[in-house]
């Protein structure tokens, strides 16, 4: 691209609208995003009773029926282990916690949600007066029928959540409360599914799975990375593939921290989380900014013919502040729906299966295939008939009647390929500068290819 | 420009005209478009009635024409000839054609129009009825009085175009079909206006003389070259100038075939279309998209206080298809009122004499003429004393009494010239940057050089 | 920035803003500027008799006074000493100057106001009809009740400023025209304020002291000025300050003539000017258009929470002309509020006392005190934990429970600084890209720096 400043960086303008024809905007295969939905939130549904955290039996239950759908290897990090800057916390387990009134009934049932309790407290058995109880009881006011999710990983604490209006039915006096945890030297559990392709070279693909009865954060993002995975697994593959089921922050850090030696080998990567919510999409990207995957998501969605939204890397968010921290600095974006923190349901107990919905996370994962597709199919190639057009009629590929001027999009797109196929401009860009579809210009391509007009650069 | 980032780019915003005259966009000498414009204009009425193709004896009389008014040099170029990757067609040529109906009247006549033949049909004489007539009949039922324009040159084929009107008043029974056309080894015509400058570098012009009877398409452009070239021929030329009068596609196609050795002289370079029809200007801009031919033009437009409209490369339109094809990327734009297929009369009898004016060909003359004085007037210049501002008082060039600051334009042009001139900002950058008109900031240039406050910066 | 493309340039979107807690805006040390203000107004006020001019007893008045506030060298420049393409003029001094009508009444009186004179009058003594008189006569016919303001510095001339409504009245007669002036071989005095830092590298400030009795300008650029200096003082300074009080054009280029050796120290420069109108602030950038002074004052203004206006460099205003000349192209901007030639008071009476604002001065003031900090405080940082996050929570700098996500302002700036310093980013980068003030990010980084988390990067 250097030698021809300029030419890139607009969006598409209306002229060029006016001149090409209607986008064309369909992936090359249609899908029924609803059917595909249903299956991912099947899966969401088994997923939901478990209760999962960054450490325990809950996640490692998890991740076992998600070995059913997809190849997973499970590793397991002794507690202590240093990851960077951080050690591999205690492993926590929960069987039973309540709060029982003085008439011994069970007022807060860890057994009902397991939202009532913090994640990672300690174990209590004790009784004690409301007026003390309160100091470890949480609501949300403003939503009075929700229960709040608070975890306490890394300071010893504990407590219970409840719906506020719960709350403030509580009558003095004495209350029995008994949290049945454990918190003891075991393991951090995450798997991986790697599927090698014909390089190395590699897509990361990372989605945390450390919460419990929560459904769109993050038992979209799980579920649709595990059926992202298991349409990598059916299909020929360009590069190789490891999608990450891993805790968030200690998760991926320690992720990192035992693979240095792989980093080097991600090309291009997609942290995936809140993927069933009924908003609109949205992409951050990456700290880079400029990735060849922040451009293919962001082609995607602006190809989608619906609402989306692209916002810019922050440091703050999901597992992408580890993998973009400036150490690594990885070509990885976040693929969300609605972001932490802008959905109200966002980490309480109506981030339910109500809320999400299957049609969202179906349309979540067909617009993570489509950013495959690009992934996959992306590249530059070089026109070896370079001055002046070649002439496509006499190979068939195209020659209307002279005079008409309303033209298809492939011939439009075969056209763009030939004129920008100088070694220098790969097919995403020229979709992105012609104002086509990537499949357009994929299929574009593969017309060109055949007849030697074609051949692809060296890389 | 390199060490002064963020210093343009940015469109003269309303700060800077606030502190600024009124912009100065007058050109040097004032003209009157509608006069030369009826000089324009009879040249196109005369070309008119010619049956011009990609080759044969309307494009070769039509030349001929234009050599009345500019020194041509014809080339004729045997058929069969290679040229990259087509070959030179046979040449086609055409004395009558017509169908005549059960009594003998001529329903469809090429007497009429020219158009009502499908361009390079093969010789027909047969006798059909309507049903399998109906197969190489063309109209246009959405403009049912106009004729459309066919052509059919790579392919051999026959046929009429007609009003759809006339079509529907067409009886059933049988018809005479005559076509007396020939299509034979012969040769394709093109013709060169070349103006040597004071410089081996070159200017390239290029307008297509394929189109038979069809004005804004392209009459306009051709008459609006040669034009352009007579000016040309009058003036001082730092460039030389090459003005190609050719068939579209294949012709520029011939032309870079034969000339591969002197592509590399070409500095800049603009095709001419539909340059007669009553919208606004349209520039299309080059491949490199930021050439200097594409800054000059944009300036013209800009300044030219009328609407207009700059539209980024495509490679469809005309032969800056060929021109900035990879494998040359000249820096060549295509300047055009309402582009090709955009507007209705687009390849329709209706493209006629009535359809362009004499106003809007004079109009994209002098337009085409503020061009050259850019291209020809443009350069970098270094200040001579750069280090504070000289003084011009003393020296006449300035000094208004101190506390008024009504300034006119010429004194902010100097100053503009004097700040920028450090050898990296041509002048045009300096009209762009100011918001000046090029023609302002030449003529500060000009008051500054024989002071010797500024000299030619080292190419 | 070289690695991160994209990165920067975009505004703060809202999407930023979203995500982010409201900007924190206030700088550390929240000032009264109506009282720091009534300071600066002292200051004009009681500078505002004096008759200065670019040279002579009124600017050597001036600067005297300036010296009981802050430390002052002045440098007195022979008349005839050449300075680039200039020469120091004779000195102007002026004891009275008036018109008698036959009377002998003083219908123009310098008493009253030294605007009534044009500056740098020679003397004059005559007797003279009201129509040869009125040759040497400038009123405002559109605002008829101000005394415009003149002067002829370079060119012998004489004459008297008048409101149009006394103009009117003058009868027919014949007057007696005075002025006591003298132009003869002297000086041209200007003075510096040298506050010398950690480095010899500099930074420039620079006001004109050169106009009469003129409130907003200059002496309001030239109180804020001296106030500026007073407090660099006496804060610690990392960079050496060089305050400039010169007469307008003549005195830029003699200090630039006579401190050539010293223009490499620069390394960032400002021009106050008009700062006491009740206007918004505005800021015209440097010739470079991105240096680190345009970017430091740009965020100020951005994050007053009012109304501002960064303009373009333009080669017309102030002593930027000399400073950003292209043989110095010096970082320095001008700041200003209501920019000169803007408002209609401007060179006339009516930029008076009552014109500016103590409490204008004192935002300025502040403005000046907020750059200073960004270019103190700004500096480029290495994380030294940059894979992955450090554990902020165990050395007490965060851990909010996790479940929450709303956080404070100072938290999101301890995760930019750590996430974007590479070591190209500057905290002023990071404070443009996360939308958050310089004083937060500053904030962030000195509390990063004790747990050796940053080590500052080798510039």
């Amino acid at each position: 691209m250097d030698d021809t400043p300029g030419l890139f960086g607009a969006e598409c303008s209306t002229d060029k609208i006016a001149y090409a024809p209607a986008m064309n905007t369909l992936p090359t295969t249609v899908i029924h995003p609803e059917r595909i939905g249903e299956e991912v939130y099947a899966l969401v549904r088994e997923l939901f009773p478990l209760c999962r955290s960054i450490t325990g039996a809950g996640t490692r239950e998890t991740l076992s029926r998600l070995g059913k759908l997809i190849p997973l290897t499970i590793y397991e990090v002794p507690s202590g282990t240093k990851v960077f800057d951080w050690t591999v916390p205690r492993e926590w387990n929960i069987r039973d916690a309540y709060v029982k009134n003085s008439r011994g009934v069970r007022v807060i049932d860890f057994q009902k949600s397991n939202l009532h309790v913090v994640n990672y407290s300690v174990p209590v058995r004790m009784r004690t007066p409301l007026q003390e109880l309160r100091k470890h009881l949480h609501t949300l006011p403003e939503h009075p029928d929700w229960i709040p999710f608070r975890a306490s990983y890394y300071t010893e604490s504990w407590g219970f959540c409840l719906r506020h209006r719960d709350l403030e039915e509580l009558t003095e006096g004495e209350y029995e409360v008994c949290i049945e945890s454990t918190l003891e030297d075991g393991a951090l559990t995450y798997a991986e599914c790697y599927l090698p392709g014909e390089h190395e070279d590699e897509v990361l693909i990372s989605t945390h799975v450390c919460h419990p009865s929560l459904c769109n954060d993050n038992l979209s993002g799980v579920a649709v990375a595990a059926f992202l995975a298991a349409r990598l697994q059916a299909r020929r593959r360009k590069y190789s593939y490891r999608c990450l089921f891993i805790p968030t922050t200690i998760g991926s850090i320690t992720w990192l921290a035992r693979n240095e030696d792989k980093v080097g080998r991600i090309r291009h990567g997609l942290v995936l989380a809140c993927l069933g919510d009924p908003g609109r999409s949205t992409y951050k990207k990456s700290r880079q900014g400029n990735a060849e995957i922040d451009r293919a998501v962001a082609h995607v969605l602006k190809t989608s013919g619906e609402e989306y939204e692209i916002v810019g890397f922050t440091p703050y968010g999901y597992d992408e502040r580890q993998f973009c921290s400036p150490g690594f600095n990885l070509p990885m974006g976040c693929l969300m729906r609605t972001p932490n923190g802008r959905f109200a349901e966002y980490h309480t107990s109506a981030d339910s299966l109500e809320f999400v919905r299957p049609e969202a996370l179906g349309d979540s994962l067909t617009k993570c295939g489509r950013v495959v597709e690009i992934l996959e199919g992306n590249g530059r190639y070089v026109n070896q008939n370079p001055q002046g057009e070649p002439q496509l009629g006499r190979r068939g590929l195209y020659w209307p009647p002279a005079g008409q001027h309303q033209l298809p999009t492939e011939e439009f797109a075969l056209w763009w390929v030939l004129n920008l196929s100088d070694g220098n401009h790969s097919l995403l860009d020229i979709a992105e500068h012609s104002c086509l579809s990537f499949e357009s210009v994929r299929r574009a391509a593969d017309a060109l290819l055949p007849h030697n007009l074609l051949r692809p650069a060296i890389e």
